[in-house]
C-alpha cells in the first residue's frame, strides 16, 4: 500500500487477525470498528481489556483463576461444596462448568494436556500438585473431564493409573461420551455414534 | 454465577460479543486470550487500538481517513491520479479498493446510504459536499461503486439525478454486476444471474 496510514490499518488488521478464532473479514471490521466508533466505547473496550489481564492470576491450589492477591481461590475456600474434584484442561473449562451450574464441587486445572505430538509430557502438566492434594484425603471423588481426544484420553489413563498406584480410597470417573442433546443422528460421528450406543440406557 | 471474579470474565465476555462480526465463542476464547497470553502479547494489542483509534481521522476533503492534522489525505492531494471520483460508503471500502490495486483516482465517501427503513435521508450523508467537489470541475468522471441493495440502487439513483439536474459534465457510472470471478452457476441467486445474463460479452 503506498501510503503509511494504510499501512498502519493493515498492521492493525494483520495484528487483530491473529487472535484466537479471528479471520481477516473480522479482523478487518474490527479495525473499522476502531476507528469508526465513539472514542468512549472504544476507552471502554480498552479498560476492559486491560483490567481483566490486570485483576486475575492462578490460584496455587487448583491454577484455576483467582483475583489478584486472593489465596487459594473462592471456590477453593468454599467449604460448603461436595467432597469431589473435577480435573480439566483449562481455566475456560472451569469457567464453563460454572456456568452452566451443575457441578458443585472442587476443581483442578492441568493447564494442558499430555500430547506427545506437542512434546508435552506428564511433568509440565500440573499433575504433581493434583495428586498431593489427593493425597491428604479431603475427597471421595475425581471426575475427569478432560475432551475425548487422543490426547485427553492418554492424560486421563495416565492420571487414573497414577492414582492407582498410590492406593488412594477414590472413585475416579470419566465425564459420558454419547450423543449432544439437541443434536441428529445423521449427524454424529461413528466414534460418538459406538460411544453412545455403548452407553445406551433403558427408558 | 457465585464469584465476581467469574461474573468479571463475563461481562468482559458480553462486551466483546457486542462487536462486530463477534460471537460468544469467539469472545469467550479472546477473553481468556487476553488472561492467560504474556503480557507483552496484551499491551500490543492494547497500543494498537488506542493507536488505531488516535492517530486517524475523517479527511476534510473526501471523509475517507488520513493521518490526524494533515488535511486534505495523502490520496486527495496525489496529483497524479487519474480525473475520476469513486464514491462508496464508507472508509473501508476505500481501504479495500487501494488494498485491491485496480483503481487510481479520487474517492468520496459517503458515510452511509440512503435508507428510508433506517430513516435516513440525502441529508445525513455526504453528497452536498460531492456535488460541490464536482461542481468545480477537475473530474471526467463519477463511479458510483455502492452496494447492489435496495439502499444502494437507490442512493445511486439519486446521485445521478442530482449529478444531471447540475448539467455536469461528467460521465456518471456504477460498476459492473455478474458472477464474482471463481464462483459456480448454482451458487448465483438469480437476480445476480439475470444481471450476468444482461452484461454478457462476446468472447
Amino acid at each position: 500500500l503506498t501510503y503509511s496510514y494504510l499501512n498502519q490499518i493493515r498492521t492493525a488488521i494483520d495484528l487483530l487477525a491473529s487472535l484466537p478464532l479471528i479471520g481477516p473479514k473480522t479482523a478487518t471490521k474490527l479495525a473499522f470498528w476502531i476507528i469508526e466508533a465513539p472514542k468512549s466505547k472504544v476507552d471502554k473496550l480498552l479498560d476492559t481489556i486491560r483490567e481483566l489481564k490486570d485483576s486475575l492470576e492462578p490460584c496455587r491450589q487448583c491454577f484455576s483463576l483467582t483475583v489478584r492477591g486472593r489465596q487459594p481461590c473462592d471456590i477453593c475456600q468454599d467449604r460448603s461444596r461436595q467432597r469431589s474434584i473435577c480435573v480439566v484442561e483449562s481455566a475456560m473449562d472451569v469457567f464453563h462448568i460454572e456456568s452452566s451450574g451443575t457441578y458443585n464441587g472442587y476443581y483442578h486445572v492441568l493447564q494442558g494436556l499430555i500430547s506427545p505430538l506437542e512434546g508435552i509430557g506428564p511433568g509440565e502438566l500440573r499433575i504433581e500438585e493434583l495428586l498431593q492434594r489427593l493425597q491428604k484425603g479431603n475427597y471421595d471423588e475425581v471426575i475427569l473431564a478432560l475432551p475425548p481426544t487422543v490426547d485427553g484420553d492418554m492424560t486421563s489413563m495416565y492420571i487414573a493409573e497414577r492414582i492407582r498406584e498410590r492406593q488412594l480410597e477414590l472413585t475416579v470417573t470419566r465425564l459420558g461420551f454419547g450423543l449432544p442433546v439437541g443434536s441428529t443422528i445423521d449427524y454424529a460421528d461413528s466414534l460418538t455414534l459406538a460411544k453412545a450406543l455403548e452407553n445406551r440406557k433403558p427408558i
